[in-house]
């Protein structure tokens, strides 16, 4: 390809679209031969407005896509433990089939320790290391929800990892660790760069399909894309800004998601799906 | 450094012989100070000689550090649930402080699932997905005990991993993931490569901490090696083989661990070392 044709838009707002319908008829069938609703617990601690937004817009998709969501709101002065608490129990009430935690929790709270209060079978939102080993080790369960997403996305426009140098931009535990596992799963080479990468221009220059997801805007510039490479952009940075420069980029990716519209609306979509995966298990009835 | 310098090695013999010795003394004071001897537990399924042998070392190891070792052999024709349920026994008993599965537990084992019933506070081996992911976030955890054994190499030899490039071959559950993700909890650059890498031979060129964890006598040759780089030979292979070529190796890296005498002695090292770390918390005494 070359370098001046400008390259193909990956549609997660579509993508994610049918999912959710998907999801959306499954939950209905499970609800039909069951009598229960699949049922998501989302969980919030105090009341940082981002945070309510995001928790707000994952209860109305659940609504439309016929998932009861319980809400558990908790002050900002709750401590790890009375939050370990409430996850244990809601991973013992049978009435509830997954289990979100809104991140961050809050700087007092050790996230990680109330994260592993999330029984496996509830994890919908990827998030133990439970999960975490599942996505390595390329066994059942549930994968991180944006990691998840970003593998669809990769699938449905035909993007196969295998022998391809995939190179990812960050390393948290909800993003870069486990897509990079994802990606090594499908036979990527898998590189891992971050703030202390020597040369990241250089790294990032030898990528067939480049990962962003470090939270710096416009990070990642037209000149470190490989001419034709597949770059996606799961940076989220105020304004709408990705970890990619955008408009540089696109001269030279072959495909590249958009902010917004590429991988953003895929985590809620996989969200959905997992919690429907979860319900359909839990109550012993095929979720396909 | 001059590529026609020879390298210098890096020896596992050594450092292992002085943690044995520091372990061997901690363990004695947590016998003097609490009358229970460290208890490690060794699991062996069917008699397959070469793991009758490794079996046999790993005890005799303990036994020199003070160490006592229980060993549970079990027939070959032991299903997965059976193996299940001694390790959960074991998991349970307050007389043994960690367990030792050995690998391979045979083919028929799905060795995964008996992994997982491996309590994470005596898994001192590093096998569980638990121990993975702590590895993984740079959380408190026993390591893989290889993996474990050549991040204190590194160290003893003032290798900071920090702003290095390291290039993994090999992507095992026990061995290659592991050790990438100590080496970016370092803050290293790491590429994970594998059979499916398209010229492996390039990668490994850009290297400047190689890790060989595949299992290929040999594959890794002196051409592949960035001058002045870090070579460290964790494969095994018959006959005293390592994964990479070292005689050509040796007189471009800078520094290049010998296939005997490297890696290989680490592992009990960090084995037994783990072991006692493991009775010290579970019998509530200081273990340094």
């Amino acid at each position: 390809m070359s370098p001046t044709q400008t390259a193909q838009l990956m549609n997660g707002t579509g993508l994610a679209r049918r999912i959710i319908e998907e999801t959306a008829a499954r939950a209905a069938r499970i609800s039909q031969r069951t009598n229960v609703v699949p049922c998501l617990a989302t969980v919030l601690v105090g009341e940082d407005p981002a945070s309510v937004t995001y928790v707000r817009m994952k209860r109305a998709r659940c609504a439309k896509a016929g998932i009861t969501s319980r809400h558990v709101g908790l002050p900002a002065t709750t401590t790890t433990a009375e939050l370990v608490d409430t996850l244990a129990a809601l991973s013992q009430d049978p009435g509830v089939h997954g289990i979100l935690l809104q991140h961050p929790a809050g700087e007092h709270i050790d996230e990680r320790t109330a994260f592993e209060a999330i029984a496996p079978e509830k994890d919908v939102d990827g998030v133990t290391m439970h999960s975490f080993g599942a996505m390595s080790f390329g066994l059942p369960g549930f994968v991180s929800c944006t990691p998840g997403g970003i593998v669809r996305l990769l699938d449905e426009y035909d993007v196969d990892p295998a022998g391809r140098h995939a190179v990812v931009v960050g390393r948290s535990a909800i993003l870069g660790k486990p897509i990079g596992m994802l990606l090594l799963a499908e036979d990527a080479t898998v590189t891992y760069c971050h703030s202390r990468t020597a040369d990241l221009s250089a790294v990032v220059r030898e990528a067939d399909i480049v990962i962003a997801a470090v939270g710096r805007p416009r990070l990642i510039r037209g000149e470190d894309i490989k001419p034709g490479a597949v770059v996606i952009d799961a940076g989220y940075n105020p304004g709408n800004t990705g970890d990619v420069d955008f408009d540089t980029a696109r001269s030279r990716a072959r495909l590249i998601t958009p902010v917004p519209g590429g991988v953003g609306p895929m985590t809620i979509a996989v969200l959905l799906a997992q919690t429907v995966d979860a319900a359909a298990r839990q109550l012993g009835v095929q979720g396909r």
